[in-house]
């Protein structure tokens, strides 16, 4: 029994989900805890996964323009304090800097919560005239936000991210880019980590602290509640005039520029561990996966055995592949790379190898493939590509499933007493159903989709005449 | 004249080296200053070559088994405080947090200046067994030093770095790891930076807060001043001690482990302009260079120009490549293409394309090259390749030009009055030595080479018996 030990310390996800997730993050050895309350080590198994999102999103980026800067950490109180909305929605939650060495500062700095205050103070000096335009930058950084309640990747007092920070000439390519980067986020989620997303807009109530409008994408974790996975900003030129950012036009006139950001964060990988795992750990998507391959050789004590690993290891070398050649039993190694998500497990022995094939086991389905090993590499390929797709497939059959309809407040509560999941359902347009929503149900707006349906006439909540339909939900 | 305007704003580097510097780095756009003071915004054009820089110093880490992880930017005031040298060296310059949100803390957080207090606090808790030996981890991540006086890349309160830190079963491995890096370090600097320096290892008076032994690669810049470019530094078991870091070895004992760290920062690309700019501006070695090639079109109206810019540009496609399509003229695209250090220019106009030929134009000799377009893709490689070789041989050359020996007091006062650059001398050991020449003439023990010669038998400043070669110099 000593080889199921790391599986059988998880918690069963349907027991208690937010243990079992605790219990994947430590068991998986994807963060740890540290002396610094809310902040957390990203480990290297945990690391690897953020730097295969970085490298695909990245990417993605530079082909529609976007270049990366780099910005300091610090703002000053005072530049903070320009844009009002924005001040109030991040002052109470910043960790502020009074000291600079043996010496008290003489304006506090704080750290970064997000960084529209300094985008906005570096354009204001690096755009005069139109030509200047349009400015599509982006950084990749930590940011700090001192919050109470802290869960590892979901929320943390320190998370690493990218900000995209973008300033144009016209309100139409603003909200342009806007949306673009949202379809690319939206692109990425399903693509890359095989996660479905709700493409939307957040209600007043929800959106950014400063934002004339924010565009989310919503994604739906196994146990029912929504996970904000990507936000997309649109501030018109509310930023530009607090902050005096204006260029000389086409015309000769003296204009403000319109601005955008967008963002997307390590919580990405909260969002991979709780749509795709399962009771014997992490499952990933190959796209993402620091390990697609794990060769585990059976009796590799017996002559031969350990030196077809390292030959079939080397034939894979275009996925990211390793050979377990620890003195562990098979059965271990099997249950550790379950554990931490190794896509497939190639499993080579005496007999295979007299047989000149070998045994593929696929993590998600754990269904088990004799592979011959003269096509080895090309079934290889083809068995994560069939991956990726069903796990999406998977996951999108996942959140159709728990996702309702509600046409009145009995329905209404109804689900969220019953079931866990999106409800969608039509609304005013008034605050004032959503704070008695949250209130009553811890139930928020999580956006008004693009594609609307007219489920019914009037709101859910206060009954009056309906202006949108809206996916709600518990939210992490 | 308007075409040379970006060139002519240039202060020359033989009248004002500083001035010049700062004038590069504006001028070619790689930075900008902030409203904080001491921080500055690394602009796309800068944080490009940093992007370059990383991606080939982290798949080297990575050949040598480093993986990457992420630690918190906070340390707790009584974490730093556990190694006493460490807390000397580094308390007087840190930022301190003092409240979170709204409330005091209780605690006073610094933002991390370097990480080795967390990673011990870590690899406390991460390492129990010889098997969990070796930790060999780096990240990636911004430190902040209140320094007094700052300058763009080289010295900033904010800057952007990659900290090794490494944990070891014996002294051996520590110090094989140390020196396996250092060299790394080099190598790195020689054939991707084109900047050769010199290995050897630090005095006591120089080396690192907490650490056993400093290695560092010094290089010597234009101006003749060095600049210490990479460190790497032995720590023996003295902060494992501090930190209680305890493994189970192998014949059942407790010890404590013995640990590495190393580093090197954005102070590169300072290094890059001062060792291999110009009076035109930016040089950069092909191998960190963002635009290799800068196609540029000769009377682009006419037709057919540009869209045989935009053939050659895709022919072009395995390099990093642009076409100048703008509205301005060659001339000011010529002299925009120099100060930002565009690799080679390749131009092509009307007659060009009748000849089927262009002209190449290289950057750091200006030699121009007609190039029949028939071997176009391999001319560019070829003169790429040649480019980076020979700004290395030049570099060298150089540093050699511009290193000098001194046997007594006399000799190396002349040496630093008269000249400037590298002074090799000899040194006997004591402090008291460094202490004075330091006072004297501003000039500081850059290290002791791996290299020693025996330059003569006694202590350049006391003469009594001599101890160890020592290269000396002006630093940045």
């Amino acid at each position: 029994m000593a080889d199921k030990k790391m599986v059988e310390a998880i918690t069963s996800m349907d027991e208690d989900f937010a243990q079992w997730y605790t219990d994947v993050v430590r068991k998986a050895e994807l963060i740890d805890y540290t002396s610094v309350k809310g902040c957390m080590v990203i480990k290297p198994a945990g690391y690897a996964i953020w730097e295969l999102i970085q490298s695909q999103l990245d990417s993605r980026f530079k082909e529609t323009g976007v270049q990366n800067v780099y910005l300091p950490m610090f703002i000053p109180e005072s530049l903070l304090q320009k844009e009002k909305d924005h001040v109030e929605g991040f002052a109470p939650e910043v960790a502020w800097v009074t000291h600079g060495g043996l010496n008290p500062l003489t304006e506090r700095l704080c750290v970064r919560p997000t960084s529209e205050t300094l985008f906005c103070d570096f354009y204001k000096n690096d755009v005069h005239s139109y030509r200047d335009l349009p400015k599509v930058y982006n950084q990749w950084c930590s940011v700090v936000r001192w919050e109470k309640e802290t869960r590892p990747f979901l929320r943390s007092r320190e998370f690493l991210w990218q900000e995209g920070h973008t300033a144009h000439a016209t309100a139409e390519e603003a909200q342009e880019r806007t949306i673009q980067m949202l379809n690319l986020y939206a692109e990425f989620c399903e693509n890359v980590l095989a996660i479905p997303v709700i493409k939307g807009q957040k209600t007043d109530k929800e959106k950014f602290a400063g934002a004339v409008a924010t565009y989310t994408i919503e994604a739906l974790m196994h146990d029912g509640k929504a996970l904000q996975s990507g936000t997309s900003h649109n501030f018109g030129d509310g930023f530009a005039q607090a902050f005096e950012i204006q260029f000389t036009d086409k015309d000769n006139k003296l204009k403000h520029v319109h601005q955008t950001s967008w963002g997307m964060t390590t919580r990405l990988i909260g969002a991979i561990i709780m749509v795709h795992g399962d009771n014997e750990g992490l499952v990933l998507p190959p796209k993402v996966a620091p390990v697609q391959v794990n060769i585990i050789p059976i009796m590799q004590k017996k002559e031969g055995v350990l030196d077809k690993a390292y030959e079939l290891r080397d034939r894979l070398s275009n996925f990211r592949v390793k050979v377990d050649d620890s003195d562990k039993s098979p059965g271990w190694k099997f249950a550790e790379a379950e554990m931490r998500g190794h896509c497939i497990r190639v499993e080579i022995g005496p007999k295979d190898i007299e047989a000149n094939k070998c045994v593929i086991c696929r993590r998600d389905t754990r269904e088990k493939i004799e592979v011959s090993l003269d096509e080895l590499e090309s079934k290889v390929a083809e068995i994560l590509d069939t991956m990726q797709t069903e796990m999406l497939e998977r996951a999108r059959a996942h959140r159709e499933d728990h996702t309702y309809v509600a046409k009145n407040m009995e329905e209404f509560e109804k689900l969220f007493t019953e079931k866990s999941g999106f409800v969608k359902a039509m609304w005013c347009g008034d605050q004032a159903c959503e704070d008695t929503i949250k209130e009553k149900l811890s139930v928020t707006s999580r956006c008004m989709p693009f594609e609307q349906e007219q489920i019914a006439d009037t709101c859910v909540c206060c009954g009056k005449p309906a202006k949108k339909m809206v996916y709600w939900g518990r939210a992490y």
